[in-house]
């Protein structure tokens, strides 16, 4: 029985299961079914399950690299130094939602960014027809997980990294949301929702609010109307403080209609509205997060 | 390209990802990896994704059984009907939490329970030691999808589902934590957490809370230090009332020690203290979920 469960058919099960390189070991693939608690009220994938899925492809890549130390994604030599990869800016962009039991299929691939960061860039593939339905770039730095201060890369670490980099953009310059996000104020967000607090199952294995958990907190300012009629088709998010358990946080919301001609999305299918975002601290008001997204009515671009 | 990506070393994908009938098809049988996302602060899978992989294997089943209408698991005569299964009781015990990348393999089967409902059961076991994990059982009864008043089992249904049962318990009788759960009150609850708002992300596609959303809320009146410094065992929950957006929560947890030789799972293991919970709306203190569950010290039980 051992014999038959530990394989599928004779092959071993994490072949199937994990990824693998493609590109002569510049591009790493994993394979997902987009699960049944992944998919929001209208049955697609949610924003947060794409952010997830992007999320383990760059962990099982840095796994599969051979280059992992003993944190979430941090190298031999960074672990010997305490350090830690910390993201500071991510910028997604939706073309289609996957629904229920559909197979994507992730790639992604890191580059430089200045002396002292690291580019990661995806792409996510419909496994059946091959088009490419999502498109996101990250910045990442690094950061000494003890002072929780920021460090210069050590030259060790970049000639760990640097074997892997491709200097392949997943979003082309001109669409690329690179622009400051602005910072959202009292005066400024239309819609301003108090007293959100941290879950226990919000914390990640640092005991730090997960990254992707602070979506769902942007969403809880945005107008019910929109998330039920809408479709994110992009969001950029700066992460400017980390968070903790104990931190009540406040979530506003400035939404925007989008003026003919003017959007930001690589298909060029024109958004309805765009909105910006701020997560702060309740109490001394301080950010965590400034967010910028677009919107697509669902009906319309069906 | 398309060629190569369809399949996966030129098998399907699906064959792979998704599961496959055992046992003359009386078992339904599905391999999970868990992900870097659905593991705990302490590193390990938390109670919410078991319930994940619960629901996704069963749901799978009753989609490769050929019995799939419309609905979320509802059968071709149920869908006819406009009746949908609503899960009334779950119990889980865990004997083991898995961590990120160890493979999981999930047995589900189903079984008559009464003359109008269903027990759907399952197994864990670890891929690579074939030790069970994780054994839980659950009992559904059917409900009209716009009426929302419970319904008596159609003969027709009866027949499509009854080639499938299989008298077999994930939970020995002896063991099985059965009896009814003591409603909580402000007097009998020593903690107590009120303002708890279902966000738009916990909506499952019926635009009601997804079950397994509850653990969450339930946690959250956990005190931290039993949360940082001891494992859920068993836990049983009873589902009492449907629950919607604009609901406002409130999370009772009352704790206790247990005295020697009183324990409630299947491993004999001893668990240390025993909680009672209730999930209740915070207006009109309406019940909507009834929970009981078992902990056990991380660091006494490595």
């Amino acid at each position: 029985r051992a014999q038959e469960s530990n394989s599928w058919d004779g092959a071993p099960v994490h072949e199937f299961q994990l990824g693998r390189f493609v590109e002569g070991r510049f591009v790493y693939r994993q394979l997902f079914v987009i699960r049944s608690y992944e998919i929001g009220p209208d049955k697609t994938a949610t924003m947060e399950t794409l952010m997830n899925l992007l999320q383990e492809t760059a962990l099982n890549h840095v796994m599969s690299s051979g280059l992992a130390g003993d944190g979430f994604g941090a190298t031999h030599e960074m672990s010997l130094r305490k350090l830690i990869w910390v993201v500071t800016r991510i910028h997604i962009q939706v073309e289609k939602y996957s629904s229920w039991g559909d197979v994507v299929e992730v790639n992604t691939w890191v580059d430089a960014a200045g002396k002292n960061g690291m580019r990661r860039e995806w792409e996510i593939r419909d496994n059946k027809t091959q088009q490419i339905i999502t498109r996101a770039t990250s910045t990442w730095v690094i950061m000494n997980r003890e002072t929780r201060r920021l460090s210069k890369m050590p030259e060790q670490v970049r000639q760990e990294v640097k074997p892997f980099y491709l200097n392949r953009a997943a979003i082309g310059e001109a669409v690329e949301d690179s622009t400051k996000i602005d910072k959202l104020s009292n005066d400024t967000a239309e819609s301003i929702r108090s007293g959100l607090a941290p879950r226990w199952s919000d914390m990640d294995a640092n005991q730090h609010v997960n990254n992707v958990k602070y979506i769902g907190w942007i969403l809880e300012s945005v107008p019910i109307n929109i998330l039920e009629d809408y479709n994110l088709t992009s969001m950029t998010l700066e992460f400017r403080r980390e968070c903790r358990q104990s931190n009540l946080l406040e979530s506003l919301t400035h939404m925007e209609v989008i003026e003919a001609e003017e959007t930001n999305s690589e298909s060029k299918a024109k958004a309805d509205f765009k909105s910006t975002h701020l997560i702060r601290m309740q109490q001394d008001k301080a950010e965590i997060v400034r967010a910028r997204a677009e919107w697509r009515s669902k009906r319309k671009h069906k």
